[in-house]
């Protein structure tokens, strides 16, 4: 990699990854779910997450590019995370918490990614580029939003309360 | 994981291992940073990570426990991604870039992570741990908005710019 666009191609390959990946794994997410509310949050972004392939598709079509994805280690990561979450929680609140928190760790990354991708679209000056990135950042961050609405109003186990003292 | 204090506890172990793993990635990253700026800002996150670690080792003590790290595959996979990078970036400019990508995708796993944490520890009403967790938290989104700023202000090679049309 010697120039910055080099760097933007290869994390729009990354991320084009890891939207894939996100797709299959919010899929079995929300299968897994208990809650009526938290099915749904993921059935939504499941969608939303079809139209981010969309954008970045047209993202690789405004760089000249063949839509491409590089295996991202962190997002299989995540998904080994999510997995592993998913086999050893034993009651629907746990399941249902530890999704949350699983499903945010994805978010953030996906955050991140757009956020650096949009600061270099932003010094290459790739103007049409910044707008559908923009557009999917804003929709990772609503989600994770969403998450948060969903972690402090669930139905947690009132008998898994503890007190450290 | 029957409980929320399970999961609270299995989570407190993932992000123990992850700081622990941070810690050895920001000495390199220091290390291959080219920007004096950057070598800094890095540094300066080393020593905050290790209040990090010193921080989740009184939650461990609050809650009854000892401190044990749990291997996070997430985190891995960051580590992989930003050796990736640092093996493949060929000059200054593109390594600096690559190294704040990267460092913001682990800050944004750690916001992701100590978010959630503090969700569950209010849930269990730990007021003690909150505010460690929020302390820590805090730190973690400084140093990304950091992170931010040098990526916008960075020098970046005119040479890479192009464009799309």
């Amino acid at each position: 990699m010697k120039t910055l666009h080099d760097l933007f191609e290869e994390t729009l390959k990354d991320i084009y990854f890891a939207e894939h990946a996100t797709l299959k794994a919010l899929a079995k997410m929300a299968e897994k779910a208990d809650a009526p509310d938290l099915r749904r949050a993921f059935r939504e972004h499941l969608e939303e997450t079809e139209s981010h392939v969309a954008r970045l598709e047209e993202v690789f079509r405004l760089i000249g590019k063949t839509p491409e994805a590089k295996e991202c280690p962190a997002l299989k990561g995540l998904v080994e995370e999510t997995e592993e979450a998913m086999r050893e929680a034993q009651t629907p609140q746990v399941m249902d918490a530890a999704l949350i928190g699983c499903a945010q760790a994805v978010e953030h990354y996906e955050m991140a990614r757009y956020g650096t991708l949009l600061a270099w679209a932003d010094q290459l000056e790739l103007d049409e580029v910044m707008d559908l990135l923009e557009e999917t950042l804003e929709q990772e961050e609503a989600a994770d939003g969403k998450l948060s609405e969903l972690a402090v109003g669930g139905g947690l186990d009132e008998g898994a309360r503890f007190s450290a003292r």
